[in-house]
């Protein structure tokens, strides 16, 4: 029987602008293999990268102002969210849906209080997602001679679903697609379609192993060896479907 | 450490029209646990329960005709696809993406040729998935005096990323969606959104122990027992965002 396991990393703590983040996941023991998946909540990395905002420091425009008329909601922390913000692709009852300057499509451009480093801040994606996995992978190889996949993720709400699942924003290490189209199924009729979101699936699962307050950014996934590549490939910018193809903005 | 593990159940084989599934998995060798979680790929299901159709038992209408003009497609398989569709929310390309009787929004209804039992069929979602994971829970039940949770899954898009990830369209014995909004994160700021889609989690999660050929139409995912419940609960219908909170049709 195939296996998949995926483990939780206790005892990382709050992560502060700077932190070496390979150097805090070999202190908390988790130490991956060259074949494991290290999937990292981005708050861990946005804010060892400094992706943190005060709500003070935010100056709310008049659009700002009047996404938030008639609610609860700060127009600094909308501002906020506009500013990561390259298309707003929905804003109706307070939620704004936006296409983020990566290109991904997500509810306040993936910025949030929640988690956040103090009471009047919040925290942003990181710039680079697929760079900042890049970076923790060569650091961990450096430390440790194995490099592991790496995977930065965020939890994202769905178009007809509810609920959110985490998605991958970063990767490093492994095709975040895999695609079967033009391959036999188990009868040998040509699949058609069949592409699956490989980095999307690891994220979900790695997701499983913690709660929304446990403090655990770093999950370590194994039995995927077949998936790590020896190169950094083509990042979670491959998972974005280019605005030509999409039938819903 | 938490952890959560994943194992597909090898030499199911070919399911047939009247198959009983529970007897199926546990002739495998899959008996799960109380606390486990039975995820089953809806094609097992389907085939079980004979939702299966002849492509030469199908009269293709002019709409399906239409809907087919210029492409390769079969107008019967199309056909197929809109029997089972409640609306048509898009149709470009050749590109399907269908809300389906059960209220599920996805290509082609779910109805899909690939690993279907014959050179000419199509396979058809269940009428019902959650009173189909709920039917196989409790003859697990009778067989082995424990209930695990089960989820019926299928492969869907998404609107704004590239690939397919597993979600749950049937769930008995977990509650598909935790429900985090107003309860504190770690800091003891209050989670104002976050609701975490667990059953799709679980699906994506047991997709990763196999692959489209393999013929594992099974996996047992193991470390979750918190979330079992002895209720069957209300179903991956719950995962169902209502049209009238639907902003992308």
């Amino acid at each position: 029987m195939a296996q998949l396991a995926a483990r939780a990393v206790d005892g990382i703590g709050e992560v502060n602008a700077g932190d070496d983040l390979a150097e805090l996941i070999l202190a908390a023991g988790g130490r991956p293999a060259a074949g494991e998946i290290v999937v990292i909540a981005h708050k861990a990395i946005s804010k060892a990268e400094g992706r943190v905002r005060r709500l003070d420091s935010i100056q709310a425009t008049p659009l700002a102002r009047g996404l938030v008329a008639g609610s609860q909601r700060d127009a600094r922390h909308v501002q906020a969210i506009l500013d990561e913000t390259a298309e707003l692709v929905r804003a109706k009852n307070g939620v704004l849906i936006c296409r983020t300057k990566h290109g991904f499509v997500c509810a306040n451009a993936g910025v949030d209080a929640s988690n956040a480093p103090g009471e009047d801040t919040v925290v942003l994606l990181p710039v680079d997602p697929d760079a900042s996995a890049r970076l923790v992978r060569a650091r961990l190889r450096e430390l440790t001679g194995a490099g592991p996949a790496v995977l930065v993720t965020d939890s994202f709400g769905r178009a007809w679903r509810h609920g959110q699942c985490d998605v991958a924003i970063g990767a490093a290490g492994l095709d975040p697609l895999t695609d079967w189209r033009g391959l036999p199924d188990r009868a040998g009729r040509e699949l058609t379609a069949t592409w699956i979101a490989l980095a999307d699936q690891i994220a979900a699962a790695a997701d499983l192993t913690r709660s929304k307050d446990s403090g655990q950014p770093v999950v370590v996934v194994s039995g995927l060896d077949r998936y790590v590549t020896e190169a950094d490939g083509p990042g979670a910018a491959a998972l974005i479907r280019p605005e030509a193809e999409d039938m819903f903005r």
